[in-house]
């Protein structure tokens, strides 16, 4: 399996790929890799080129440009609005948000969140949400957004271009999956945008605030979910029922 | 919220539960109960108790005697069998498998495996799927297996009363949820076994067997999950996919 590495678009000069001393590492001391070994090099937004290393070992000579096919291309948005769960959590939200495509992350301050988080965590996020997007092969890596309040947030991102759900548990609402499988068809892939609340669950105001937004109110069934755990399950939803229209 | 513990059925005694030292640390210093305080005593098999702490602060006196409610109670199995990931990523497919419902965990070690597990690890799953549902408020603790070869446990597992599916990733397979939504119904809610694959997939081989066995070869779709993300996305897709019937 040819490895793939993401670029600052600044790297690129005509056919050469500057490289710098973290991908130098990952490229010569992880992967091992020689002069002539080729590897993908993708500046994140959904550009990607088969690059060769050079004969220096400090930079890669492209040697052409992949041409996404169709479908991946004009993936519709799917987002993630979550309510920041406490220590390290929510690294790992955006590591297997990632996997599952994930497009943008908006990690909130709710009314129950005990978090208040310290500003070198974005970076820390971005470099998780870069790794894993290499790891699973996509093209794009999410973007992720400074930590806002959460009624700040949904009154930005209300789009009226996606499907909105707010997940909420101990509901009669109905199921997040019945929903998707509802909505979304072949002749309207609208983006998504879920919100996932934090230990304890979103409280009555917040919900009433997301209903005035334009969300809906889902559930993700009887199982109580950890902050951690949820967004990855509401997710695998979203996903499985977009590739049952493919 | 009444909080849980799971106790040993030896610890139940006419009405009175004697409480050991990890159960009265957990008690006393994280939840700060006091005499008289009510939580709920389960045996990880189903049966639970409303019990009151006794003013020695040792014991615990049965309240009563909590019955479930039919559909939780007679909920089919929902068995995983998944490859052992390296490191220490087990801990985290048990602790999410746990909350999104599963009953019965077997790690497997398979053709591209990289881990020979040692003998202790059982113990450690076995009380982090405790105590994840305690959190998740599950009654019945899913049975971990000690580790075994992949083709040894299909082989025994292959149930009668089973929808059984292999995750397979970069395939023309069905999707896993299409599947489950098809093989599911009110009339025909059996168990569901899930076997996911290691980093780097099943063999060729493997699949095989697998197929030989009765198993149904499912994809998770184009998305490329890490070995401790696939069974909770799968997991996931069943567990909603039974909730839309109910």
């Amino acid at each position: 399996m040819v490895q793939r590495i993401t670029i600052d678009p600044q790297q690129c000069e005509g056919l050469v790929v500057a490289l710098k001393a973290d991908q130098l590492h990952y490229l010569l001391r992880v992967l091992r890799l020689k002069a002539g070994d080729r590897f993908i090099a993708q500046d994140g937004q959904g550009q990607q080129w088969l690059v060769a290393l050079s004969d220096q070992l400090d930079q890669a000579q492209i040697v052409e440009q992949i041409v996404q096919t169709g479908d991946a291309a004009k993936e519709p948005p799917l987002r993630l609005i979550a309510a920041l769960p406490k220590g390290n959590g929510f690294d790992q939200v955006v590591r297997q948000s990632t996997e599952l495509g994930v497009t943008h992350i908006y990690p909130v301050m709710s009314d129950r969140s005990l978090l208040q988080p310290s500003s070198h965590k974005l970076a820390r996020w971005q470099r998780i949400a870069q790794e894993a997007a290499e790891q699973s092969e996509r093209i794009s890596v999410p973007e992720i957004f400074a930590p806002t309040d959460f009624r700040a947030c949904i009154a930005q991102i209300t789009l009226k271009t996606d499907f909105c759900y707010l997940c909420a548990a101990r509901t009669e609402s109905p199921h997040l999956l019945k929903q998707v499988l509802t909505d979304l068809t072949s002749e309207n892939l609208r983006g998504v945008t879920l919100a996932i609340g934090p230990e304890g669950g979103w409280t009555s105001d917040e919900i009433t605030v997301a209903l005035k937004c334009g969300y809906e109110v889902v559930s993700l069934g009887s199982v109580i979910l950890r902050a951690v755990t949820a967004p990855v399950a509401a997710l695998s939803l979203v996903t499985a029922a977009r590739e049952l229209l493919i």
